[in-house]
């Protein structure tokens, strides 16, 4: 074991990151400060501190990050229409790069020399965290114990953790959930045991956020958004923070049984992953967000956004948040939202988000005076499209005169 | 009016192009020879023969053509999980490729110097038609009248009509249909009038192929789907052709409520246009055919695939589907379907198209017991990561530190 | 002709825009403003005072661009390491949105309601004119003579000029020059005539600007290059204006012979055309640039610069200057260039520039203690290698695997 | 040690291929086969089978792939005008996926059970070599003894050879090359030492392959290229095989003092490096490659091809050669050069080629009657420009009038 004196460990109070608190005290024989955030997960933080005391830790930070996610982590995403391999949302990945510039602020504030996360070998999460932590403090030194100890399986670590009386609910010793599960303000996520054969349906008690379509309510529910620089900034004609936002969409799409997604999703460390999300708020705000962009974005500008899309998903997917090549691009994304304003109106009705209207007074670039079938007063002029269309077609013409000419 | 002897129209037998039809033998003094397709636009045929028959026309072409519209327009463009601007299936875009081809395959037969459709000069259609044509016989003639004529509005088009004894069916006379529509086995869609202020909510009764989500089925309905070489071969165990695959699909997305689009685009031409789609069976195929690559298709193939979709998307919006480099695209875009074999099975619910299964027995590339969270005896040596970040970080902390020197 | 009371014409003072002046008086019936500038061409500019004069011009804008144009168009330009289907430097693309630019605002200060230019209707600068004209001021007229007259041969021309007492030099009589050329501080260039066959050789007495490698001296010279994000800001040590850069550039490249080259291009319009350019203090610059970035960029931030470079490249080059498109992109662009600084030095020799060294005291990301083939002191751990690789190579593993299986 | 029986070693004959020999015999107690090949690298290979010999390696291969290397590596590569980050010909990178894929064979030949090479785990080359080992046999161990020996100091090598009484030349024990150099027919590499310093400018007396452009003839030499399908298949009328053209274009440019590089790149595993190349021969076919696709390719098909040359360019840099995606990016880029017919003509001197002529009989798409500054008789039609113009303007007329609407 390196020579560490102090480690920051994300600690969620709940059995894994209990094991490692002890385990890093011992391993280590270092001081440990324990970080636990609200990012709208939806669970008690208190027992959190609580529990961090019992081990003897000193220094306690129990945050409530949840204005700072949605507005400076989930509203930049969603000005790009950000979907990983077409479906997935980026719930998980969009936390991680926040909770790794918190533990540096936190090694920062109480000089200690190591952080250290429950993330396992296998998944994105450790990339993410520690991508973020080395890019924000080059010589942090990150201690991922799934890595290092022997603890591999269930059963050992609830040896463990009985061994070194760490408590354990009934619901591990009876097995643990069937899910891992993960959950912010943005989605809730279940992989593992009981999903890994992507041939079978998930069972309907899995999902905690979403009603069915089936139970959702017989009447649709019409919401009105306001944009303003491509971020919802209201609801039904009511201003609202940011992270207000996002739980009163989540409230909205949830009753309706809107956002479950069942996928199988490509890792950044090389297999297929099966994973269920529940993303509710995220579901509308994506559609609604296209809906704005349609009226009030340049056509190549849009296009030049969906082009490089893909791309900024992975990139944060992968875990480059804090890279240079992602605040590039989020510059050129921001500056693109400068006319995205106005409203768009959604009809949400049993895992439908059905746009009904959008409209912008200040910024629409939809002019019917030009599309219109009627006569349009001279605003367009259809013989020019004549000229259009020979020239485009010019490159196609001589090639297949060339064409014509080789098989005479 | 340039010279010309023998044209060939693409006549549908309504009033527009019988209109067009009586013009082009008045203006150009030509004669005309009428192609009528059937590209399961749901419409009976014979009545056009009868109708150009009364003009005067001896050639008279009507094709069936809607296995080859599927299996070489619309399936290769599934293969490339298509879709413009974010929302749009491209239903009307895939159509017009094959119908300019068709129509320069009958002026070889027949000897005609032009051919001639009933395309405005402010949509796409007419681009698509001609830029087909162009590429396909560099010399071709083309008419179009919209562009040329002085009927540009209603009344004026039923005062040609009234003068020429051009039959005017009674809907004409009382207004026309307050939508400008067109079908085809992949989708229909309605634009202009009523639909000109994207602020409101199109009417439910225009809709016409799907029922509302509110007025489908209580009950789900799975279905089974057949893949081979990334297009679907089969439903629930019964292989079928393309043509028919595609029109169970819209029978059963019809029936659940599936398919429909409210969108505002950008046509090609510089404006922006609202439209609304209904491609219930197109639905489905998009969403199970990213269900069969996401367990069958490499990871960075997939991520190329989703890079160069948009600009795919665009070339056949745009009308060059006979171009060079949207052959260049299929060409890879083909090669990468090889291994997409398998089946999905989606569930189909007032609206929704969910899917619950997806397995390939010969092209999984899913990997249950390196994926696993429990012991994979060794598949995966979660070491192996550390140095995996470590490298992929290492450009990030070098940043790091030389800009900790600088502010130092 | 439309209804046009002043038009401002983009006036150089040679026959072909004299005898535009002279027939849009006539036919338009209208009051010209002429504009003349210098951006570097290298041709006196009072001469066309004269002349505007004599046609009875009363408003006569003659501006020195030179530093304007470098600053602000050529500068930004090379940020991106710009270069259009592999070669071409875009020395006249970049020029285009310059001049209208500045006709728009003469079109402003001085009430006109039209602008003119002697761009040919087969070439790429109309559109650049005019896509930046309409961009600048939408409801501007636009009248290209070129497309609208009926002088398309150089004998009519000619007549007219004769008919219209405006007075036609020797060379113009003697047949003119064998080249259609067009020069600005970026570059000059030829087109047309004795170039139409790109089988052929240039002849050696076309080029202007540069001597030949064999005429260049014997002797290399070293130049150093100061760079301040991203831009060129000192030669040798002296600090000089972004125009004083050029010029110095051109007369290095100049006397080395550096910066020739013979192109076959693709044209927006739609056709190939051959050009020759000289573009001596561009093609210094444009290595020099690269050079500066490879020690002070990321690598992701340079990679996609290249990635996106050939569409900004082809943005410029067909008129989209004054596009939001191209804005979003330049955003980008010149965000990577905050940390550009430091020195380069070029050894310039018979038509090569060779970088020799390149150095940033503050922003080099190049780390000798890292990449030594000696003892790195631990600085970089080479067993991280095998899990990277490890890692990478899962997904080629699995798939590998199944391969194998498959083939049994 | 894991539990090997027999290892391929691609084994160069020189010091440290000979050290790793004997290392694997004693640290792995297995049997070594070796495995030389000539890939042009211009050294005699008999040496290695007898220094082999004397390490008692029983199987010893040796193979002359310089046509498969030309052939199906770097033919295929410059179809695509490959350069990494702007400016290095990939000349090492090419080569190794060659190397592996013969390892495989031989590893299949032999009933080895592992691999293994000399690069080092600062490098590509470890990369290059493993991923492409792990992407044709996914199970085969590989063994890089630089990432697991305690010899990472020149000298403790040399301890290590002279206990081991392997044969050390003179210059080795005088501090061996200031160079680390690698070569094949492609290129020759210098790296690391007395080129560490990127602001110092290197000796001349380490270049190789080349002469100096000041020490290249006075007099230029012109040299005709012909093409069949993007490949140089004869040299001034005369038919050779892929490597005979690589071979005679390296004496040409070697002669000519053409194809010196002198760079700063990003590897793959996160550092920037160094290097300097020789490439004379790839220099010139480039150059050539790019010149005959300038008259026989599209226009869109061109700029595809550019858009994705940076990616398909990493993806050789980084060692991906045996991936799905690249050879899904190689079936585009080969369809697109069935058109790529022709000749190219070039100029020789002093470090510079000069394109000074292409025709292509059966291809070229240059129709000088179209862009001819003559009249064209009626090719094309200039008025259609206007249309082009302004239906391309439109989108940027709708966004100015909004804009000013706005501020008024």
């Amino acid at each position: 074991m390196s020579d560490v004196k102090k480690v920051v460990l994300a600690y969620s109070g709940g059995l894994d990151t209990s094991v490692i608190l002890k385990w890093l005290q011992d391993s280590y024989q270092c001081e440990v400060v324990t970080f636990t955030a609200d990012i709208g997960q939806g669970e008690e933080l208190e027992p959190a501190r609580e529990k961090a005391g019992k081990f003897g830790v000193k220094e306690i930070f129990i945050d409530d990050l949840r204005e700072e996610f949605v507005r400076d982590f989930v509203f930049p995403m969603f000005r790009a229409n950000t979907v990983y391999e077409g479906e997935y949302l980026l719930g998980t990945s969009i936390a991680r790069p926040l909770i790794a510039k918190r533990l540096i602020e936190i090694a920062n504030l109480t000089g200690a020399d190591a952080i250290s996360h429950g993330a396992t070998g296998k998944g994105n999460d450790q990339v993410r965290f520690e991508l973020g932590a080395y890019a924000l403090k080059p010589d942090i030194k990150i201690i991922a114990p799934w890595r290092e100890w022997d603890l591999l399986s269930r059963e050992k670590l609830l040896a463990y953790a009985e061994q070194h009386a760490i408590p354990v609910e009934m619901k591990h010793k009876a097995g643990g959930s069937p899910y891992s599960m993960d959950a912010n303000l943005l989605h809730i996520s279940y992989e593992g045991r009981a999903l890994e054969n992507p041939a079978d349906e998930p069972e309907e008690d899995m999902w905690r956020w979403t009603v069915s379509p089936e139970q959702a309510p017989d009447a649709a529910e019409y919401v009105d958004l306001e944009f303003s620089h491509g971020d919802i900034v209201g609801i039904n004609g009511q201003a609202m923070s940011a992270a207000t936002v996002l739980a009163e969409l989540n409230r909205l799409g949830g009753k309706h049984g809107i956002g479950r997604q069942d996928l199988v999703e490509n890792r950044y460390v090389g297999m297929k992953s099966r994973g269920c999300y529940e993303t509710p708020g995220g579901t509308i705000m994506l559609k609604a967000h296209r809906a704005i962009e349609s009226i009030t974005l340049d056509r190549e500008v849009a296009h030049l956004k969906d082009d490089l899309m893909p791309r900024y998903a992975s990139l944060i997917y992968n875990g480059y948040w804090w890279s240079p090549e992602r605040t590039m691009l989020q510059t050129m994304i921001d500056a693109s939202q400068a006319s995205v304003n106005g409203w768009v109106r959604v009809k949400l009705y049993k895992g439908n988000v059905i746009v009904v209207g959008r409209d912008s007074e200040t910024d629409s670039l939809f002019d019917s005076t030009i599309a219109t079938f009627e006569d349009d007063a001279g605003a367009y002029n259809q013989a020019d499209a004549g000229g259009f269309i020979k020239l485009n077609a010019l490159r196609l013409r001589i090639a297949a005169k060339l064409k014509n000419r080789s098989s005479n």
